[in-house]
């Protein structure tokens, strides 16, 4: 099974919408995703998010989504929103492929630093991390605070 | 004391730079900082952050920094980097004001969600957060890897 790796066009949008609820059920969040295809359209198209998406017999399996941001220690930094491989397609090497074309994409946009999260149980995704050279940090906590309905002041 | 509240100027950034290295005097990593005025400089230019800076007699004694960017399952997310307050200044309402401010602008720019951490022993700041009404997820590592030594292949 040999991936071919490119980038998103938007005709690929719907199957990279259809790969996030499926990370979302993984993640045992299925009905976390609100988000609609148009979201992700305007997103790609003003190049706020960039996505790259590995295929199979022209069969998206598997994607990163990132964006960059700036950190106010280290400077420009490349954050990996999600990162998912269809289950069917493990073990190939794809997802290693796809994070490393991330890490050279991020390195070759000038940032200094690339960042994600991990669920504190998904200890095959953690190893995946480590043996790629990541150091995980386990003290810091997320906070949020949704918007829809803070009345403004 | 009555703070002013304001949006920071190319002017306020070295004060700005010098509230971000007591953060992380403050957060355990004093060595952690290595950006220079001249990035905080050209991402303020770009629109890259946002800063807004409280003073005291003209003095600025706290800020919060902030950028938008992209939730795969909410859609535009306004993440607040950095939020600060002198130590001596603090208990005046302050960084509630900062913070309050933040989430008000985050809303304005149609923002869904606002997002950020905090370190997993800072319960000041964790009951201030839960006091805004916060979720805190304490269930994300954070993987990171530095790409300054990354050989591309």
């Amino acid at each position: 099974m040999t991936p071919a790796l490119r980038k998103a066009t938007e005709k690929d949008l719907p199957a990279i919408h259809g790969l996030v609820k499926q990370l979302a059920d993984f993640e045992k969040m299925p009905n976390a995703v609100t988000t609609t295809l148009e979201d992700y359209s305007k997103a790609l198209i003003s190049k706020e998010i960039q996505i790259d998406v590995a295929t199979v017999n022209d069969h998206i399996v598997g994607m990163t989504l990132y964006y960059s941001t700036f950190s106010t220690w280290k400077g420009k930094m490349m954050y990996l929103e999600d990162f998912y491989v269809e289950p069917s397609h493990r073990g190939y090497g794809i997802g290693s492929a796809l994070f490393d074309l991330f890490l050279e994409t991020a390195k070759s946009q000038e940032c200094v630093l690339a960042k994600w999260q991990v669920l504190d149980w998904n200890t095959r995704a953690v190893d995946f991390y480590i043996n790629k050279g990541a150091t995980i940090e386990k003290d810091w906590w997320n906070g949020k605070i949704s918007l829809t309905s803070l009345a403004l002041s």
